[in-house]
């Protein structure tokens, strides 16, 4: 899954946002993704963890990555729901994404989130959500 | 409520990802919140739409100002949902949230999220979730 | 909207399920439903309380017929979130549901649940999800 | 952990709503719950598949049961996301409920819901949930 993993690599060099917050795309094939992020000061909220939303976003990012490689067409995130199960205390986020099923408009993934302190894992978020192919996202109204 | 709202934007001040990013709080009040962000090229993805993670940090965010101010206490999100309604195209995101109810340790929210484009705004994204006081989020295992 | 709330009722009267614990259906316009529940002995848990799982059925079903109602297709509900407000302690359960966006494929709805107890109503339930045109829902894996 | 099973049957048998529909406690340990429900015709909807509520109502308990016999205290459901994934034709729905993380008042749990059709099973759903410990859930608003 190499060639999917570089393939992966060179869309998220191509999402401003990502680059700008430093994810990292470890692993990428049709049923599954692995996205990273350093934890820095930058990241975090008052309390001195890593912020909500950066955990949001690795976890929705993750999900969109496995989705779309499940489905192999461009692809968004309709819809996610995210547990935040401990504070987030460490270097590095890693958001592990699996997609449970796989149509021919949208897959249902989820996504498991650890913050790795020193040698430890600590699952420390748990998503589940919706992707789409693109099409699918104008409302009309 | 003016006086919340300052109290508001001086906590959003100590959350370096939200300085990082360019969050502002516009309002806050015990039931309610409102949170902007202007929409640059770097909280872009590859379609030149905002991420998802931008708008789902803005709802995350918005959420928990608005129901910790109506608890408050220290709080954290401990879950949330979002739909990604329609592709963020313009200048400006406004998160509005309101808390649907309230308890002595957690609160129950809504968040609405708006593009500005031009004088119009729209509808992108619409989440709900639940905040809880800090001393909940430690788990055992 | 009497023509599309006899129509609902008539497409209510098809579901089993909801003839068997007692639903009705009060009210359905492209953009609303309104689904009432009486509460029996027999749809509670051992709290005395209605049980969740009736909640999140009448939560589930007024999110379809809104949806439904707004997209003039047949539709499933692909996805819902609920929080559990209060426990339902009354003699009615009131679903309320509104369409938030209206797509060719899909609509997000958002619906409150109270509980009538004497005059008074009381929020016990907030749900939010996706119905989908029916063609969607059918998984390749 | 069959005393601990027996123990949650005796609670399934309080709960009216449970036995109504006629859902069977199969396992239940600290860390995961399944229940049972045979599909009759009573628990469909107008397609001929069972209805969603029925598949949230048995994802619901098994969230309950899972996260309260993890924690040891009587528990209710706080919150829950469900993404149906396929039509629910056959026999039996099984749900299989997994905690996640556990703490003093919260636990964070899993459910797969499957349809058994003949030899086969099939994913339908998979939900994701908070289970509470009782005294949480009465807000003053």
């Amino acid at each position: 899954m190499q060639d999917m993993t570089d393939f992966g690599k060179s869309i998220l060099a191509t999402q401003p946002f990502s680059q700008f917050i430093g994810a990292e795309l470890h692993q990428l094939s049709p049923g599954s993704a692995e996205l990273h992020l350093p934890i820095t000061d930058t990241l975090k909220q008052q309390h001195g963890f890593a912020h909500g939303g950066v955990v949001s976003y690795l976890a929705d990012n993750a999900l969109t990555f496995a989705g779309g490689a499940g489905m192999g067409v461009p692809v968004v995130t309709s819809e996610m729901k995210i547990n935040y199960i401990r504070p987030v205390i460490g270097e590095r986020l890693i958001a592990r994404a699996k997609v449970l099923s796989l149509g021919k408009t949208q897959a249902v993934v989820r996504c498991d989130v650890f913050v790795k302190d020193g040698e430890k894992e600590k699952l420390c978020a748990a998503a589940q959500g919706t992707i789409t192919a693109l099409p699918d996202k104008k409302p009309d109204i």
